[in-house]
């Protein structure tokens, strides 16, 4: 059973439900599905591939039921997307737990995970989908942005992409960032994404500049741009393995090449070359496994390309999708030879408890963002690249659904931002609470080892208790909801990741909460990082006062 | 790092820690190596192989450290044995959270478990060994004691073995429950176990009776017990590949062939036939690679026999050790040819939520224990099987560390039961605070497809959300400590489970957790079998008013 269907979450002050945490979560999971917010809401689809935010309709139905009528002191429990029971816990707990398409690891992979998908006994969680907390591309923006600036950091020593081009693919729910990002960073950002619409639909919500149709318009306005110095996106229309291998043929080495098509998912998410779109559409219903060959097969070119692009002296890296291990599955055995983006930029900034934090304002109201925006940057005035952030944020993001902000905070700094808005929103100086929440891919929360956990100092990327373990301290904190996902972002069988949001509704209570729970939440990144020996990690312990029993001195 | 040590949790009403959940967090452990309890405590292995209470002696004393100085409202971090945290969270959340053992799905095999362990970065959890509350054979003593009656039940339509002869293998930690219950059963049982020492310790436990050398004592013994109708235990030191071969070869056909040697870790667990106990031991050490593969071939012939053995007539069913799944890697296509334990007398059980139930007299003295049969007898009197059970344990169950009782209570009974209890607590009828407990292989806490979870009516038998969800209601609802493990059981890969134990210090806060915990935990198991498409779940679920948002009516 699916219709179509055009939620909105309500917006405002007034309750529905019987506090302010079911509200929320009511809101946030009808804002995860927001035609605005989602890729594709028909099908309960928020982003990334088939990541969904309920099992079904009926699911979605008796959630949206369950919290209308659940009390303080009850819990609502979620399995892949399935409202299965309520129990009595109490105020400081969580009121929604979920865990989402979770496997024994022998099990673990996509055959299986399908297998029980469609006799409906399960769904694909993906990280913010399933734990309602996506907030439309904004919610990669800046670690895409910053990603970007690493690497222009580490290879030209400047944060300045001006003049760099870099070349990427798959413009979707969050790779769709990616033409933003780059062009926030200074680049002339070349986008290959096989579906036309995906591209205008970005140019639409004004993250793309440019749509074009051939690799000769491609390269002559890339030039054009990078004579002019000017910072700009371009969409092309056509397969990342085709494009790849005809820049390659007439001598074009970007200063960057990496790649966020849905390569997770061999089977519903990318889309093999040598064929139309419609004829792989067809090929993808008609027979899967013949689409998973081909797919994976493409994957293996396309990996190719980027690894002769860094042969030629590019700066490559993985995306965090996972093409690796499929290019490596098809026999490009040196598939690992260039570097996930984790390990090559962005794993100092775990080791200090920063990830993509973010908050949405349930009011709906973009004025209570900017109040946000603005005490953000007055209490950290002294970080530039924040200030910046906020200052390119609010010019160049559209809203989609309820009004939010991401915004990359770390340990220290998390609780004692949502104690202040927390304050705002008592004082009436905000119009209605506001949630805070976080990507999976955050400091202490996922275990991947082709992503967010690659290359750990002393070798433990696969221990996944530190996920489990950031679950349930998150649930023992009283987080206004937790979540435990199985495959996100990498695909079956490659990562472990927990979710966590939690209601700011300007009451004691949720300042209690807030003090546990955004202390303890980046707190086990610091931890996690601190165990495996990074230094910065240690330090931030030490420095923070993170108490570590076995932390010597 | 490892010592000789003899550990022993402190007795009595006098609190070393700051609130008696802390106290009974480091008595339990302390209990798990007490070397009555433990199998090899100078290794910190508690039971089942290498499941190990601490990661290594330097943990375990920091753990200490850490619970003494930890308050009621902080909560302890524990990372596959390690103490690497301390967060405050509040006096309603858990004052441990443990994660053991867990590998992201596509590394969680032993190989990079062994690769972790030797570096000292991972530990296996077993089930109640990392979750601190094994309590010696007891534990497993009833469940395996109701698998026999069930069995019987099956095959002769009575629960009285009186006259029947089961065939088994392992008499190590838990497997050395098979004796006596089997006895208890009225059964003479025939326990095959290759190293005599384990044997020794069980007669001198009053578990076994008689202890032979060779097949031909054991079947004289058998048969002169059968004819005098005697309940009795027997056990034979060899291989249970060989012993079975040699019975089989005799056309000697026992009505029931199982087996609980420790299949599940083919390293360190199976000990391999065609060479002596101390040429086994050498190449375990020496060439563990060659070891797994003869561990596995030994198998392969284990599960020929046990086939053979249901061919010609002989109830056989797999005792949760794995054996099938490596005889099946191992060429024995049909392994599974015979069912696993649960599926075939177990899950009814699970069903009303029923599962391995336990409590522990932290004041050490027996006469609590006795004090809580008599009221367990008077508050299910009309449960003739529980009081039978009550007056054999009485008898026969020698007092292994902390007195304690094992008792499959069902949802609704357990927290009836814990509250009656934490009132003589509070009244100081019983001398010192109880903790409550329990096995993870329960009715809603694990995922495991070739044991628990085998064979479920809707083809769910690999989805782990449930036991994931299970940790975090029971960490919702304020347990004193909650775990999550990988691989218990059925070895690496093959399953994933959660533990919770609940102190009933007489305090009004106690009473107000038990009304949570030790309903939402059976519960959970309530709910996953109803889910499931269980009758007696979805009628238990209805009478009990368990809350089921999709239940249809
Ligand atoms: N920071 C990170 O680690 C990070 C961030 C965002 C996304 N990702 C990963 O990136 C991937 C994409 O995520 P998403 O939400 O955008 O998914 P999505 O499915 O919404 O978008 C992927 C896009 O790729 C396009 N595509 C597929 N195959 C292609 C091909 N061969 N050539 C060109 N285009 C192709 C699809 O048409 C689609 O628009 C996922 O694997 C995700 O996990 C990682
Ligand atoms: N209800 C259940 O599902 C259940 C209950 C108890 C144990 N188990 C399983 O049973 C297994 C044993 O558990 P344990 O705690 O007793 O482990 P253990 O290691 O303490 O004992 C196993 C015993 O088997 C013996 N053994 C090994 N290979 C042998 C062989 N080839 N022939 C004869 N004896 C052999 C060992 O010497 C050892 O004493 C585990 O796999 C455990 O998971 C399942």
């Amino acid at each position: 059973m699916t219709f179509k269907t055009s939620i909105k979450a309500p917006r405002g002050s007034e309750l529905t439900c019987k506090g302010w945490t079911q509200e929320a979560a009511m809101r946030m999971l009808m804002n995860n599905l927001d035609p605005e917010v989602a890729e594709n809401p028909d099908e309960l689809v928020v982003y990334g591939g088939i990541g969904k935010a309920a099992r079904n309709w009926e699911s979605y139905e008796q959630i949206i039921e369950s919290l209308k009528k659940l009390e303080n002191d009850e819990t609502l429990i979620v399995q892949s997307g399935k409202p299965v029971a309520v129990f009595r816990t109490h105020e400081n707990a969580p009121r929604v737990l979920i865990a989402n398409s979770n496997l024994v690891p022998q099990w673990a992979n996509w055959d299986k995970f399908y297998e029980l998908e469609e006799r409906d006994l399960m769904m694909y969680g993906q990280m913010t989908a399933g734990s309602w907390i996506y907030i439309g591309a904004q919610g990669i923006l800046q670690g895409t942005y910053l990603s970007f600036v690493e690497a222009g950091k580490k290879v030209f020593g400047s944060a300045d992409l001006r003049g760099k081009f870099i070349l990427t693919g798959g413009m979707g729910g969050m790779s769709g960032a990616q033409p933003l990002a780059g062009k926030m960073a200074g680049a002339v950002i070349l986008v290959v994404e096989v579906e036309r619409a995906k591209i205008e639909r970005k140019i639409k919500e004004g993250y793309c500049d440019y749509l074009v149709e051939t690799v000769d318009e491609a390269i002559a306005l890339v030039n054009e741009l990078r004579e002019k110095n000017e910072p700009a996106s371009i969409g092309l229309v056509g397969n990342c393995a085709d494009v790849n291998r005809e820049l390659l043929n007439r001598g074009i080495i970007p200063d960057f090449v990496t790649d966020q098509t849905s390569a997770h998912d061999p089977i519903n998410g990318y889309v093999p070359n040598g064929m139309t779109l419609e004829e792989a559409f067809a090929l993808r219903k008609a027979d899967p496994k013949t689409y998973e060959q081909k797919a994976k097969e493409t994957m293996a070119e396309h990996v190719r390309t980027m690894l002769e692009f860094q042969e030629k002296g590019a700066e490559v890296f993985d995306y965090g999708n996972n093409i690796r291990a499929y290019a490596q599955e098809m026999g490009v055995e040196n598939a690992f030879d260039f570097p996930g983006f984790v390990p090559a930029y962005i794993r100092p900034l775990f080791c200090e408890g920063k990830g993509p934090f973010r908050w949405a304002a349930l009011s709906g109201d973009p004025e209570d963002i900017y109040k946000t925006d603005a005490l953000a940057k007055e209490m950290f005035a002294n970080d530039e690249g924040l200030v910046n952030w906020i200052d390119m944020a609010q010019k160049m993001v559209k809203w989609q659904g309820l009004p939010a902000r991401i915004c990359w905070l770390g340990y220290g700094d998390r609780h004692r931002f949502a104690l202040r808005v927390n304050e705002m929103v008592a004082s009436g100086e905000l119009k209605a609470p506001i949630v805070f929440g976080r990507d999976h891919l955050d400091s202490g929360s996922v275990a991947s080892p082709n992503r967010e956990t690659e290359g750990m100092r002393d070798g433990t990327d696969a221990v996944s208790d530190w996920p489990l373990l950031n679950a349930l301290v998150n649930t023992a904190s009283g987080a206004s909801w937790v979540s435990l996902h199985h495959g996100g972002g990498v695909g079956m069988g490659f990562s472990q990741h927990a979710g966590q949001v939690l209601v700011a509704d300007g009451s004691e209570l949720a300042a209690e909460k807030i003090k546990r729970v955004l202390v303890a939440d980046p707190g086990m990144g610091v931890v996690r990082h601190a165990d495996a020996g990074y230094d910065i990690a240690i330090r931030t312990a030490k420095e923070k006062g993170v108490q570590m029993p076995m932390l010597k001195d």
